[in-house]
């Protein structure tokens, strides 16, 4: 009984992991499904890291706040530390530089795996993350940065997402105002702090004691402001004196043309303040964004300065999906929707098993999932199994008032029986559903 | 260059973990595909259990050696003992008796996971395991036994293997034997770690000090003789005179007739000194193997006393494949093996890319992949890149002597090129691959 009292316990299992049953599996599958399937039609080849790495090597790849996130232990081993990855990328970045030497460049890998992360208790945040992402390794153009925002876009798509929203920042533009103020370090991290947390009445605050000019004041004000549409290009060009600043704009404006040649422009918005991901990225950043969900559902940019930490300097931009995220925006979806073809319960009421067997070896080969009710019972309860199990179709043999070479075909949602030629059963069933 | 250094230690990754590039992940992808792809026909439905578990409610599904291979931490929210499941059954076990009262019986479950064990420092076995595999839970008949097995057979032939073995065991008849023999515990395992290793003078030598009938003991010494063919269950049969033996050998009987129905006949070996599985089977056992490789590449059997751990007592039975020891016996294999569609680079001389993203597009609406070549470089240094990066055509927009309406495309493993119309592009790509 001890283990009893422990599987009654509420917390069995830890926070911040789920197990995921049937129905929600086969959508993890879809959605996990569509995106390497596009990420394989643009030329990405995927790789698998492990699960393990040396903490040493996979921390020269984070920053201090990730890799206290990271669940370390000590190897039996080799007694050096080791860790669980709390991201893909900078495993990705240590294969580049141990084990891509023979491919020239640019890569373009992909990954479909899951992280843990160490999170606050109360958060309620997910300790297990599912990521599936791209790296675009060795290319600096905006066509390189273009190419991830438009491979996003058609994920979406694919998934069957209409409205979606993908956001853009720069954060080189930030770094060209600020490299002009010249802050002592404290100051700065007060005013990034505030701008990352859109919160202008703190910005301000932080500036009013500062030496540096009006106009230089008024240009980190309005960091805070400068989002919306593309027309925000056009005004943050008037503000900015600096030439990083500038360039970035023109980086902006570059991807953005392109994107249009791509058919994506009414989708964009651009946010200059967006500076979350300062400590990895160099240039563009993105989030894409589906209605009813306030968080990213992808995001990424590039990260020109992470392979050189591995010994290898080479540009590169890259973004992952977080597939959990996706999932909650995918509820009330049907096995059709997933595309997934109609499957069938036998039911045999003879003896003889050949026919059974026969007849599930042929609808195997077209495609459709069987299962044999290998225990006896009556139809009524096999049906009632059959759709709490999420089988749409059963079949009967050997049902008294059908014909020699006649099944019968029940529809486990509604209890609409037909007989039907075993041999047109397939068809009867796509049909039907 | 301190991380340079890092990362040029021959010991950059931990003993026991790969990293896969492309070449062998697309390998995993197909083996792991055509397993599960089986499953589904087979109307199994896929669980994801988590990364983390609590390791007291692991442990109680698993015997003291795994517990032992598992890594284990504390949680930092909980303070409750951590482990990163050493094998996903157990895991399937608890989530069948807190997760799965609103499904009736029988479960058809699959999962496609990893999971991690310690090994020996100098054994070189991998510590993460790739395990593809099904539980069928509420079921006890022969019948469901036999359909472990006969889906092992479909998920070989599906992955393209035409000769393989399924070797049978029975842990009941061995406990029968035991149980009749009626030994100490010391001695009794003694004989179970002889029986297993096969060594019959190490048995023979145990049983000579012993007070037990000369016939138990011709018994106990014929285990480790009690395989071959089927006419080993003959044998076996005129040896044995208790009934839980003799029960042991009926089920045997009962399911390779089954399986004789599923054509499966000649691929069968028995093994009655099989006994490794004896801590967690309770009836049936088996094990594949494909030519090439001595381990076996997928393993299971009945165990119907795991589930009554979790508090809900229940037959189950189930099986496992090892991915990677499949992978070992894949190699040399194609693209076109794989199932996978040629790939393309696009290679523009000239300066509008609307052509080149029009034909990007069209090309992957039709399923084949598409990379753009984004550096400016010359037609030799790309094809070079698309070889070594595994894309079998380069397409060439605005090649001197293609007229308007085609591309030159050209074949990037022997350099041969033919114009084309643009049109006609995949299907000429189809036929010179």
């Amino acid at each position: 009984m001890r283990t009893n009292t422990l599987i009654n316990r509420e917390n069995s299992i830890p926070k911040g992991v789920t197990d995921f049953l049937p129905e929600q599996a086969e959508r993890i599958g879809f959605i996990e499904g569509k995106i390497s399937r596009t990420f394989e039609l643009w030329g990405f080849r995927k790789i698998i890291p492990p699960m393990l790495e040396f903490e040493e090597l996979l921390a020269a790849g984070m920053d201090e706040s990730l890799r206290e996130k990271s669940f370390r232990f000590e190897d039996r081993q080799s007694h050096r530390l080791l860790a669980i990855p709390p991201d893909i990328t900078p495993q990705i970045a240590r294969i580049e530089s141990m084990r891509m030497k023979g491919y020239p460049l640019p890569h373009r890998i992909y990954y479909n795996g899951r992280v843990l992360r160490h999170v606050e208790s109360q958060s309620g945040r997910s300790r297990e993350i599912y990521q599936t992402g791209v790296e675009l390794i060795g290319l600096d153009s905006p066509e390189a940065d273009a190419e991830m925002i438009a491979m996003s876009v058609e994920v979406m798509r694919a998934i069957g997402f209409e409205q979606f929203k993908i956001d853009l920042g720069q954060v080189d533009f930030y770094r060209g105002i600020m490299a002009s103020a010249d802050l002592a370090a404290g100051s700065a991290a007060e005013i990034r702090g505030a701008i990352a947390r859109k919160d202008i009445s703190s910005v301000k605050s932080t500036l009013e004691d500062l030496d540096i000019s009006d106009d230089l004041k008024t240009q980190i004000v309005a960091l805070s402001r400068l989002f919306g549409g593309i027309e925000v290009l056009e005004k943050a060009a008037v503000i900015v004196k600096n030439d990083r600043s500038k360039r970035a704009l023109e980086n902006l404006a570059k991807v953005i043309d392109i994107l249009s040649m791509h058919g994506i422009k009414d989708e964009l918005t651009i946010d200059l303040g967006e500076i979350r991901g300062l400590a990895y990225h160099t240039g563009l950043t993105f989030e894409g964004f589906v209605p009813g969900l306030g968080e990213p559902v992808c995001g990424g940019g590039r990260y020109d300065s992470l392979m050189g930490k591995y010994g290898d300097p080479r540009p590169a931009t890259g973004f992952a999906f977080n597939v959990l995220n996706l999932l909650q925006v995918f509820e009330n979806v049907s096995a059709k929707d997933l595309g997934r073809s109609p499957a069938f319960l036998i039911f045999n009421r003879g003896e003889d098993k050949s026919p059974a067997l026969a007849l599930a070896t042929a609808l195997r080969q077209q495609g459709y999932p069987v299962a044999r009710d290998i225990i006896r019972r009556d139809l009524a309860e096999s049906l009632e199994y059959a759709q709490l199990n999420g089988i749409q179709y059963a079949v009967v043999i050997g049902e008294p008032g059908s014909a020699e070479d006649e099944v019968l075909l029940v529809s486990t949602a509604d209890g609409i029986r037909r007989n039907i030629k075993t041999s047109e059963l397939s068809a009867a069933a796509a049909l039907m559903l």
